[in-house]
């Protein structure tokens, strides 16, 4: 990896296109939310990119992706700059590419929207609100993340308890990606074949157009369900999701003492001691949703904003945005020494062995359950909040994690597979190979690409060599 | 049980009130689907109420029920008549309760419908669709049951395999009944009370008013999957059934020979020897449909209506009326030899034992399933075409399935536990007390009220006396 590169010959090329190269917000625009974890934060700390460019509309795109081609410069797509991975961070610098200028919203139909992919997640559900419509998912960051971003950084999030995750079939329609060629084409990926860039942390093409499938709106009630025991919510939170006909678009658990000791706003709601589930509710199924959980031993109904005060609700933040990743948020503002990691439990005897991990780890790995559908089974999805002494000791909770059965993707790795399955995905891998032939999009994320030969098993971490070089680079 | 009523008395009583005594018309009122079971059929042939009272609001029916009950006249309410166990049959004769013309939509609203009891459930998705909605489910007889009909008499149906059954919390909002006293009163139920009077096929209250949820209506595009082999679709239409981000509102497994035997219309899309999956599927979940379906082994799309020519469709039966009881309806038309069980197999290996019954039973059942969502999975009810023989040789049919681990809810019998979990129900038998004091709905229906003694573990059937009175009566 040599540097620097030609930006002034790359400027030249692009012509009028809007350019940042103040090396402050250069920098800053070169920062996700990779700081939630300790291990990125020391790695990624020296990333920045050259320059940042914001195109206006696919032909500046194209215009930005041939002349970065041409002179072998890296392009590192950014939307919201959310991700909490490093995955919009630019590893081997180069052109950040900042694409949330590009937030037109183009179509709404029954059932689809079309849109630019910096549009945020909000602003999109405000437009499709008009024909009574909304997005089946979003990530907590909703005010702030952009769709484009979610596609190729995220998961799921709030809605996956009706519809699954994001690279299940029929939760992305359509996506237009730009490839990093000398001419770039724009290709239409549908089917089986949007696999090829969902999740894909910008290495394999640009999204420049994306159609999603959307829901019916509603006015979602966000209600709080306080507990005695973890187990218990757990429990609960899991019976609510199996709850067929009862219609919610998020069910969360979170572990005492997080809730009263993190949720700063919500003190006078949730006391002390109380493990919580919370859930979002469509209007309609409040009734079903209340006759469910009466019955339900040791629920306590501690918060319903439909009957809330005005006042109560005015210095609330929405339920959303204390579940997902935003619990881990509110627990580092108020303890910068937690962290997190992200855990798939089984189906089949999940809740035994949430308990079992539960009490072996304490107050270390703090319970947090998202609650979702996957492969048709309602299940759980962990983002258990660590608290962190040393990079070996996280380590050994992982491997701790792995020996009692439970699945973990490690938020502590900048690349998609350390994050994810931890072996090659040979169809990405192809589509990289056609789309990107001198691997110049977000170079370090792919290590099917960057090292073909990477030994999964031999218990190393890949490091990307650019980011080496440049953290040597820092130190002298 | 002691006959004639004072019927003169009782037309005193409702004055102008719609009614109609022609024999032949009231003997024709006084039948639904019955005749699906080769043992209803013969039980309830002589089965006639005496007068069809036919009221056009709440105050109406009030007036009805005041009188009957005055006159200790039974009263059997009836929607459409489409039941399939002789629910709406008046087993001691009396006044038939004919809803129908109590039709109106009350209101619409996000989520929400408000009709009277004898809205017909295409009427009510006619009303809903100008605010881009529909009913989250209905019986195939969609075209001619009433929505208070399917409350008392159904349990789930097209939509099911989103929303589960009707029962489950959420998919009633709420229900006005009114009881059947010297002055009737109107009770609104809701949460958990609702199940008081739903599937209680109006033994428990009259329900002058229903509220139900509605969801996003789409253009359903029906789709028919061919496969070489019964298990082959059986494992199709279950994987299909956990795609949770391909939006369907029906998917139906039928082995061969049914598809090409008993599908006149579909003769020129359904090969013989096909076993096929009937799927309704959101329009903008298809292009997910076809990428899920097409490696799928053996797997040939036959049919989809959207791209069909005009001309094929012009005779062709919307998919849903292919499917549950209407596919019996089909086999029926063709060999009236046919009748159906209806079971429940097992979430964890139920693919397994449907193959085994299959083999088991080859042409005598031949294998028809409902794939569902139940409590939170994904899994299969079965309503298998019977080559019927005798009423012997069916009992052991249905002895042997349950021999093999299946739970059979016989269809074969007229009464609420027989056809459902064969046990007293103790909060319907309740409110039956508080409402109906006399018992005076549809008398015949309910054993723990009929027979509190009777012993389901006898293998004996229930007989009401009433009935056997009458079935003398006729043979003398
Ligand atoms: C508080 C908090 C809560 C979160 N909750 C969730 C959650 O509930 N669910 C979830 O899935 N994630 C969650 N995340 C992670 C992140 O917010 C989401 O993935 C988010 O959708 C990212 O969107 P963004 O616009 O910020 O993307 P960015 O961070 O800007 O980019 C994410 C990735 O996408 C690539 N990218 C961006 N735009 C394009 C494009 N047009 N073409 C190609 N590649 C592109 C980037 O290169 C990067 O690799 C959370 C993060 C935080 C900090
Ligand atoms: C071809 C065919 C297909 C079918 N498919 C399905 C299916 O998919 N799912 C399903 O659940 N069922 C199905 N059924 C059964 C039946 O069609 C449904 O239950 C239907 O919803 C009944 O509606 P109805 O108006 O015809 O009711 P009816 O047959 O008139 O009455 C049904 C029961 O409800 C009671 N009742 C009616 N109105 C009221 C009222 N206002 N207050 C109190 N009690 C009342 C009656 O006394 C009776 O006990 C099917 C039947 C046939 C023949």
């Amino acid at each position: 990896m040599t540097r620097p590169y030609d930006i002034a010959a790359f400027r030249a090329l692009i012509g009028p296109i809007k350019c940042e190269d103040n090396p402050v917000l250069v920098k800053q625009k070169s920062r996700d939310f990779y700081w939630y974890s300790p291990v990125l934060k020391r790695q990624l700390e020296p990333v920045t990119a050259d320059l940042v460019v914001t195109p206006q509309d696919e032909r500046q795109v194209a215009t930005i992706l041939a002349a970065a081609h041409e002179l072998a410069i890296p392009v590192t797509a950014r939307g919201g700059g959310t991700g909490n991975y490093g995955q919009a961070m630019p590893l081997d610098g180069g052109v950040l590419l900042n694409l949330i200028e590009m937030n037109r919203i183009l179509a709404i139909a029954p059932g689809r929207v079309v849109c630019e992919p910096g549009a945020l997640l909000a602003d999109i559900d405000k437009a499709a609100a008009a024909s009574g419509q909304e997005l089946r998912m979003f990530p907590s960051t909703r005010a702030t993340a952009s769709i484009g971003g979610f596609i190729a950084g995220g998961s799921g999030g709030v809605g996956s308890i009706t519809w699954g995750g994001l690279r299940d079939f029929g939760n992305v329609l359509r996506l237009r990606v730009m490839t990093m060629e000398a001419s770039p084409r724009t290709l239409e990926l549908t089917g089986a074949d949007l696999h090829k860039a969902v999740h894909a942390y910008g290495t394999n093409g640009i999204i420049t157009e994306v159609e999603m499938p959307l829901t019916a709106a509603y006015d979602w009630v966000d209600v709080i369900v306080g507990f005695d025991s973890f187990d218990a919510a757990a429990a609960y939170g899991l019976a609510l999701g199996e709850q067929d006909g009862i219609l919610k678009k998020l069910v969360t658990v979170i572990a005492a003492p997080a809730p009263a000791r993190y949720f700063l706003r919500h003190r006078s709601i949730i006391p002390e001691g109380k493990s919580v589930v919370l859930a979002m509710v469509a209007p309609h199924a409040l009734d079903a949703f209340e006759a469910f959980t009466r019955p339900v031993k040791g629920a306590e109904l501690l918060f319903v904003s439909s009957r809330a005060p005005r006042e109560t609700l005015a210095g609330l933040p929405p339920n959303y945005e204390l579940a997902w990743n935003h619990t881990t948020l509110r627990a580092l503002r108020v303890d910068p020494k937690i962290t997190y990691l992200q855990v798939r439990y089984p189906e089949d005897g999940g809740l035994a062995m949430i308990r079992r991990i539960h009490e072996r780890f304490g107050d270390e790995a703090v319970g947090h359950l998202e609650i979702i559908r996957f492969n048709g089974r309602i299940g759980f999805a962990g983002l258990p909040l660590v608290r962190f002494t040393t990079e070996e000791r996280l380590q050994a909770l992982i491997d701790e994690h792995e020996a009692m059965g439970a699945m973990v993707f490690n938020p502590h790795r900048y690349t998609l597979e350390e994050g994810g399955m931890k072996q090659t995905d040979a169809t990405q891998l192809a589509f990289k190979r056609d789309t990107d032939p001198q691997g110049l999009l977000n170079p370090g994320k792919m290590i099917a690409w960057a090292d073909p030969d990477f030994d999964y098993a031999s218990g190393q971490n890949f490091l990307f060599p650019g980011l080496e070089a440049r953290a040597l680079a820092a130190q002298s």
